[in-house]
């Protein structure tokens, strides 16, 4: 579990909570679910329009990546790595054959494998950045369609809001009854007010989904997708430096080079 | 058919209308020939002083092809190319020269000949590049429309609303009755209010058109746009294999990595 | 002739009035020339700190272009440099000096004479494509003016409905006659709307120039420079392949990949 | 004296001044301490958060450069290169030791300093692109101080516009005076539009010292470095081609292709 | 400690609150917890959501950076590898392995081992570059937190105006007592707009938290990272000069390149 997505979901909707009940308000003012079929419908639409079916369908892959804790093992990476060298240095890379089905990552599997098969250096490193754009681009897609989302969702909040403001407007001047005059203003008043506190629940909705949701989730999405490409970095350097067989000591050296980085970014 | 376009759209239109019939709304009240002239006109107006004539015209074929399904034979196109590869390490290049009235797509079929006809496998490789590059510029004006479209549409909403509001201010200071006292508030402020109301369709409109529109189907052919660029970036890569005359295992294993990453971004 | 920024223009003014009769307004409620002031004269003042006044004036040349009739006539142009390669294979490059006067195209006839003198390709090659470079730029700075008062233009309109407001409020506060009750109420109200309506006319002004006006031709000269710019690459192209001496029918399939891309995008 | 700098700023005061005249307002009732120092105060206090003293400091040397005159004398500039070159070419670089003094611009100066005591070419070029390179960045850093506050001043425009009806909404209820009922309508109202009117002016001061201040301001700055740079490029060039000893007339010629450009785009 | 940072926050806070009094407006009508909870609250939820815990941690960091007054002794540093760039011309690179301890700056020290131990200059230049990536990444990553806080800030603060305002409308109405007339106006008009004042605190904040604090600071972080980098590549440059045992005076001329720049753009 990523403590830090739940605990800022949890927080932001408690602190909702708070302040509505803090402010005198009830909460079931602030349900309406005309107001979310509206802005939850208009966006799911949009994006449904937007994006090919098989894409929308892996969002509950991407999200359930969002809620796993992230545990990228750099220097167990770099271990397993050095290891790796060792024994190709010393059995030669042939040696590594055996040992493939006991690679947990895809990644170092696949790629220990094309080294081996693949005698040109230059082609390796290319099939392993092609491998790794590949990556970058699916991540990238994912994030868009987020941030995609956290644009829909603030636009049809406004649309619902205008939507109810004419409802209302015209619900007013409809059964506006004229023979009566003191009381129907202050009653009109008070009808308006309540038609505009519910013509605004969707800009709620629409800026609480927005910017609690949607963009922090593609933010987050960014920073786990910059700590993986990182980690597939560190392998794609490994398997060139085992390919070259460089020493096993230097290899080290080198991968730590990265380490030290995401150690101080975190 | 793309289902998820024609889905997208009809959820749209219909939660929207749901969501005015159950705030008790009437649909004729969001129903304004006069708005729909202002907006949809303002919009074409401008788009037509930004685009040449045939630009505009031809959004009626980029229309279309939004509502295609797409479908993308990855694996086909290289199960095609890796036969053509195999007569070709068989017979020669020329002996292609007879098969190519078979060959179905188009961008695939010139490369062919050219390859036949180019000596140089450079020169071969810049042509077919820049024959992908000029249709990714056509992409991605076709997409830029949309876009303009798209910011074009809530600027005449928001027109078409200050206009509403400056003729019902007019209306309502020009229309004052002074001589007869409460009555003329309820009523006046009944009139105000449907003004309003009806200012605001154009909003409606503008925001409605936009975000349900003019943005998803500019990303749905940015989407598309990546896909058919993906497939004729096999195609390129294959016949530039094909000319090289490299082996069709080989070939076949190169384009398969493109494969991998359609699959999984859809 | 232009047609399409014409007829944009022409209907873009026409649907707006059709919008101000059709709801009711008159159009001189519409005519304010103390807003045009404000607003007009806002975007110029600003414009005028923000370019050289050389710049500006040249405006009135881009306004021009804007309006007059694009024929990008490709392939003319290539008929053109292949009848020049044809005489240049045959008769020597030297020999195209004659020509020279009867080269309507000043960029084609300069880089003609630039090919005669120079010896080394990749020379002639970075000398045309500075030249390039030089337009393209002058180009973006054009387009560059329009966006800069297209962003101008709502500003000024918003800073003069601030004002209006802002007399307005004054004006009513100082003017309040408080001695008279309900008279007074409604006489008020409605000269602040007046007031109010007033106020909206920049806002109204500012709108429509900034997305009728200024966006669209700014889009528009990206549009011609662009369609000008491919033309002129195929003539370097064409300029570059003659000094190279290539064959006539070789240059001349090498130019038409421009074409089929023109074509297409219109 | 930047004339254009000059007149498009009076203009601009004279023209808000015009239109607040025009519309029957009084100008003091746009002057307001308070408001001045929220918004330029908030924009100064925020600008010293963001950038170090001495960046503020060296604005007043921008602000003066914003109003000196243009003159960027490209062809004399050329004539003087050209000279040099030819003194160089029949005397030897060396003999241009002597002449370093009487050379005005300084970066010409250190350029040919350089380029005598250097013999590598690649090195003397990579040292003047450098110099080159900080220039801009320094010109860089200037202009984004003006977009910056071009930023900032909107939002504490907005900033006390909304502290102001705080206060006005706080002073209302306050000092609402129930007994007495219809006159403390009217008299409320009147207030209450005061207040307003009062509020809005920051607003009015932030959107104007944005569009017709900071924004003109920052978009001149470019214009003047755009200029600048291309001067520093010539002499570039032409140092670059006086070491390498090309023929004066062959490095007028080129150096004139960028001369070309400046003229055309003033 | 950063004056600049002090004085520009200090002066900030006391423009407002001289803003405020001035005005006639009470300092606790502007302090509301719920407020606090809402805006603060919601935009410490999202960025949690946003990054990973460690990242906020490290904000404390950044945010003591900010701080600290900002000394870079550029020519401090280069006197100092002048020193070791004459010892190491002297004793050769490996007699600099004993004053290693006594080298204060960690990139410096390490620059210098690498430099012992590594033969290759570009693999020496390779290494030095990325490290310097890393930092270059690290600072970007730590502005960005403070670029999403400066746009989550606005948006909860709309967010609670939005929340307010549905409570005051569902208060006013269901509170209406409409038995008693005109009194009832008066109250409840001096009831809404106090609530209005009320919602309007959020906004405030949300506006003056992102303008005077989240954006200035995160601006504040770039020009600190642009300086240190210099910084860094006037070490990087020097290591790479010692080790390639350029002349002492060549490398304190090159690297004065760099401190003419930093000078000028403070």
């Amino acid at each position: 579990m990523d403590f830090g997505t739940v605990i800022g979901l949890l927080a932001g909707v408690s602190i909702i909570i708070i302040g509505i009940l803090r402010s005198g308000g009830d909460l079931f003012w602030f349900y309406s679910l005309n107001s979310i079929i509206i802005v939850l419908g208009g966006v799911m639409s949009a994006t449904f329009i937007n994006y090919p079916v098989k894409a929308i369908m892996g969002l509950f892959n991407i999200l359930r990546n969002v809620f796993k804790s992230e545990i990228y093992d750099y220097e167990g990476t770099i271990d397993n790595i050095v290891q790796i060298a060792k024994k190709s240095r010393k059995d030669g890379l042939l040696s590594l054959e055996a040992d493939l089905p006991t690679i947990e990552s895809v990644f170092l599997r696949n790629g220990i494998e094309l080294a081996i098969n693949e005698r040109e250096s230059s082609r390796l490193r290319t099939f392993l950045q092609l491998e790794l754009n590949n990556i970058a681009t699916r991540h990238v897609a994912g994030q868009e369609i987020f941030l995609y989302m956290a644009s829909y969702a603030p636009a049809f909040g406004m649309l619902g809001t205008v939507l109810g403001l004419i409802i209302m407007m015209n619900n007013f001047s409809s059964g506006a009854d004229i023979s009566d005059i003191n009381y129907n203003v202050a009653e009109q008043f008070s009808r308006l007010l309540s038609g505009m506190g519910l013509a605004l629940i969707t800009t709620f909705y629409g800026v609480f989904l927005a910017n609690m949701i949607f963009l922090p989730i593609g933010g987050k999405l960014k920073r786990k997708s910059e700590n993986e490409l990182m980690l597939k970095n560190i392998v794609l350097e490994g398997i060139i430096s085992i390919h070259a067989r460089e020493h096993p000591l230097l290899i080290r050296e080198k991968l730590m080079t990265f380490v030290s980085l995401s150690k101080r970014i975190g």
